[in-house]
């Protein structure tokens, strides 16, 4: 009689355990979506396997830079995140940027890009960093006749846009870029398969993690398909974080549209891979996930959580990473005497 | 009768040119040797599968350098044949390296590292960068202890040194990178596979470039595995080159030895991916294949070659590019909040 009962017991906390999932994976259905196993159709710029490859080149060439040493792949390391684990990335003549670099890991799916959202889509994107001083202090007329003098280029730019007469130009390497970064995503993490309906996919204490970042209201920022990256909120909506945190020096989207009301306003983190991004913030300096969900807690809910909310939070952000895209070293292609050279 | 003739005629030259082909053959066997396709046996550092997975992190890993910005495939990318696309390399802070980055690639081949040949092997070369301030910036110390500070190294130099007590040291970083740097190998190229008895393995030009290339007495250096690689020779044994090219400043092994017989001497280069590795020289100035030839057939041999000489040699270099490694990106151990972080 007594193993019946035990047997008879565990079955009703199994079952409870699976209507309380099924519950839950209803109402964080109804929060974020799974993240796609391909990428998604770019508008103005249709999908083709030689522009990705294309594109793939030119992410790991340094040529993109005047000094030649300096590529894509520099800040966003794909062997680091897609990023890099530095406070602030280190640019042109060994100057170091002004934010953190975010990753390039499922960009795509963001609203904007850089943290003031500055960028509409990524090709808009690859024009900052190949343009800026700071990073690879290039010009698009530069960088143009640099890959006009390599042959192998101007024959990969005819084959990646087959339509057009004089394919290799500044908007078509964006293009390129565009379309690899498209393909850069880490789907099938725990909480996708969770998502998707797959059971014990995430751990209890992931679980428990799931239903504090609903509880607490973390969603009110971070959901859809990266757990953040498609809004914008202020950072510091009910406390303002320590200096070091938030510098005084930096106001974020007011400095894009010059209305106050975007102070300290900044496109929302993806979560995906968060655990595999540090250091946070566009600060940068914040090494610790859990000092960050309790800065976040504190700054935007004015929440201060115990040891055990972290914990489970922190669990539940593990259930984030996914399967990074397998990318093998391209062999970038040669210059001749004529490619224009590096400037010292 | 006239086809009979023809056909005769035809059988005559393929069997006139298959003998010449065995003919060279046995004579380019007695001067070179195929490029394995498996490492040598490394003394005193034992091949395991662990410690080449282990050196392969390391080797693409920043947080090796102080600013954590500069890792080994920097300047050793393997997407760049193995080197980079500069002259001289860019280190720490933006500082411009003395001399120009040679290949990784099969430079376990190498009789000693360094273009002054400094290093007698891969694992004593590997302090070169980690300790030197233009380049890694960082010192013995502090690169053991960030590495101890990120758990799943701490782990991995376990596995791959399963018989050592304190297996997380200097010494056991340089043994894992030499390990991982000894699989960099660019076998069956043409020349390798020609060396071998495949017949057709090169093309007729780049035959004829190789007996240019023992003819001219460019063999006197450049032979072995690595077609150089292993012996010192003074640049300018016959003809003092341009100073630009060879720049006053740098007296080579001279510097190491203490020796004026050694000024301005240096280790052979490879020319193993040759046509893969511009721009060329100590000084890294050069960037045609065809200039840095005729350079050395004046500077070492007083021989000026004509166009066809230099058509010739510059095709059988190209036979010498080697099937690259297919490398994946690795994904890097995760710090935590107690590792050490990089030097601003």
């Amino acid at each position: 009689v007594r193993l019946f009962l035990v047997s008879i017991l565990a079955m009703m906390t199994a079952s409870a355990v699976a209507a309380d999932d099924t519950a839950l994976r209803e109402e964080a259905n109804a929060i974020f979506n799974p993240l796609p196993h391909a990428p998604p159709t770019l508008a103005g710029n249709p999908f083709n396997t030689d522009k990705v490859e294309l594109g793939k080149l030119l992410f790991f060439d340094p040529r993109l830079s005047s000094s030649g040493a300096i590529s894509c792949s520099t800040c966003h390391d794909l062997a680091e995140g897609g990023a890099d684990k530095l406070s602030k990335s280190i640019g042109h003549g060994g100057q170091e940027g002004r934010r953190n670099a975010p990753t390039v890991f499922n960009s795509v799916f963001n609203i904007a890009l850089f943290w003031d959202g500055r960028a509409r889509t990524l090709r808009q994107q690859a024009r900052g960093p190949i343009e800026s001083a700071v990073e690879m202090n290039n010009t698009p007329e530069a960088l143009v006749a640099t890959l006009k003098g390599i042959p192998a280029y101007v024959e990969k730019f005819s084959k990646a846009f087959p339509e057009q007469e004089e394919p290799l130009n500044y908007d078509n390497v964006t293009k390129a870029l565009e379309s690899f970064q498209s393909t850069l995503l880490t789907p099938d993490s725990p909480f996708d398969r969770f998502l998707r309906g797959e059971d014990k996919a995430m751990s209890e204490l992931q679980l428990r993690g799931l239903r504090q970042f609903i509880g607490q209201g973390c969603v009110t920022c971070h959901r859809g398909t990266n757990v953040g990256g498609n809004a914008f909120f202020t950072f510091g909506m009910m406390i303002a974080p320590e200096v070091r945190v938030r510098p005084v020096n930096d106001h974020g989207r007011m400095e894009v549209s010059g209305r106050s009301l975007h102070d300290y306003t900044f496109r929302v983190a993806s979560l995906r891979n968060v655990a595999r991004t540090a250091p946070y913030f566009h600060s940068g300096i914040i090494w610790d996930l859990r000092e960050a969900v309790r800065i976040m807690a504190k700054s935007q809910l004015n929440a201060t959580l115990t040891d055990n909310d972290v914990e489970e939070i922190v669990a539940f952000l593990g259930s984030l990473s996914g399967t990074l895209p397998q990318v093998d070293q391209p062999t970038l292609p040669e210059a001749t005497k004529a490619t224009p050279k590096p400037v010292e």
